[in-house]
């Protein structure tokens, strides 16, 4: 009821009266006081004038699933939302979710992570309100080990999701980092519960540093605020990441996987670099110069021999 | 306690003594009838002589943890075993452990399964105390397209088990089935929580149709006790699936995935044969002739060109 009365006072520039609204969602006017008291707990701020009636004046920067859902027009990213002010991590509570049978395109966020993961069972950054932590349920028909695709179509829709909403040139660092001016302003994090020859379910995890001060962030890390000096909608960044997620994976499903490679490519900062990666097998250092079908990198070592690596930390060199 | 009991009536060919058992146990005599009444409830057969003491005549068949791991000697498999006597499914279970940070080596077996699954979402009849079902949890250090390895080495160790224990001449039917005369007898099923680059903890089933009735079968499927007109130990078995797998796990670990590739193809009945292989995307006609590293198998069709599928079901024709 509480989203019915937000959709009715946004889609109206003036006052609109407790009467107007009483007829036309069906309320009384003393559920429609209470409901504008909760509002306003919330974060909404609502003008109530006598005769001419409420106004919205400004709507809170909270992740509200009746904001993201707000004109987002999707089909299946962001139908249904799950929030939370606080929780351990949307990955595992997605994860869980997804072991219980949750459908296609749940979104899971949250305004605060108390244990928010990153890659490697690192950790990832989540202070109240100046993020976007939150995690999607997919059920696609891949292999375990095309899987990876779903990381760099994150990665692509996110970094155009942040061009779009900030007009800054961000960039894909390999395999799964969000550059703007070398330095991190978001990860995305996949993980997945298959079997040999079959997923079961996937879940995508984009982090943003959206109005993040830089004392939250490790070293080489930024936010969208630091990078832009203004704020930033976190409401409006989310809605564009669930709406390019959602293009990008239909059109995999229609076209293929090559349309998210080309455009992994135009984003990527690394191809083309001299660079050095760190894995659990030790290191190797060459040119970066191409990305595989299955989202591995392709090094070119200075004898000349051409590797492929699934994983790692690159640092560029030279 | 029990178990020491056990232990210590199995290591006697003769009588003992209540008070010798309770001088080497610590326990009063009466705690000691107190088991003893216990273990009969079991379905261990203990008779007690008067002046003469207790003697084990038999054990039941039963996949107790004590039984199983009564000279066992495995370093890490099956150091931990839970039991049930009925449960939905080991598998299910085994991945909820998992989750919650379960010890590699840990073995789920139960005496019956209710929802017991087999690949592909099918699944896997489980009658009571007729079959071994158990799942083991296993955290290595593999990428997820590499977790295919780990069915190929529990299939290896099922089938050479099943060879060591009833000397019928099992083969291994792509990807993961046991045969008796081209009738499946066992089969292998994996399932791995990941990252893109990193396995969590991968769980492999192993199901068993040890004393089965062929009325609880699907029709292409029979049991060893069908096959081999005996009864078969279920504990024998199970302690030879776990002692072989950890010896083949133990032997990846330090030489590579090579030799399970080897001894996979030699036990292989798919090689060399004329199928038909059915997936998602269609069916392929042809020659199998070869395992790939990954798991796939490489089918010749008759027009010359080499394929590989990484998943399913294949008949053999002509």
């Amino acid at each position: 009821m509480q989203n019915k009365i937000i959709e009715f006072l946004k889609n109206s520039k003036n006052y609109i009266s407790g009467e107007e609204i009483s007829r036309n969602l069906k309320m009384s006017r003393a559920a429609i006081w209470k409901y504008m008291q909760e509002l306003r707990r919330d974060g909404y701020d609502i003008v109530a004038v006598p005769h001419l009636g409420y106004r919205l004046v400004s709507s809170p920067d909270k992740l509200f699933p009746h904001e993201v859902q707000s004109n987002l027009d999707t089909k299946v990213l962001g139908k249904k939302i799950v929030y939370f002010d606080s929780i351990h991590s949307t990955m595992d509570h997605a994860f869980e979710l997804g072991m219980a049978g949750e459908d296609e395109g749940t979104v899971v966020c949250a305004e605060s992570q108390t244990k928010g993961k990153g890659r490697l069972g690192r950790s990832w950054s989540s202070p109240k309100g100046k993020g976007i932590y939150m995690s999607i349920i997919l059920r696609p028909s891949l292999l375990p080990s095309n899987v990876a695709q779903l990381t760099l179509l994150a990665a692509v829709a996110t970094c155009e999701a942040i061009r779009k909403t900030t007009s800054v040139a961000a960039k894909i660092k390999w395999p799964n980092d969000i550059l703007i001016n070398d330095k991190k302003v978001a990860g995305i994090l996949t993980e997945l519960s298959a079997e040999v020859d079959r997923v079961r379910f996937v879940v995508v995890g984009v982090g943003v540093n959206v109005n993040t001060a830089l004392k939250y962030l490790p070293k080489q890390g930024t936010s969208l605020k630091n990078e832009t000096k203004k704020m930033v909608s976190r409401v409006e960044l989310l809605q564009e990441i669930l709406r390019l997620m959602e293009q990008w994976y239909q059109r995999v499903n229609a076209e293929g996987f090559s349309p998210v490679m080309k455009r992994w490519k135009e984003l990527s900062s690394t191809l083309g670099k001299r660079i050095r990666l760190i894995d659990a097998g030790g290191k190797i250092e060459g040119k970066a110069i191409d990305l595989d079908r299955d989202g591995g990198l392709i090094i070119r070592s200075d004898s000349g021999i051409a590797v492929k690596r699934m994983s790692g930390d690159i640092i560029q060199v030279g």
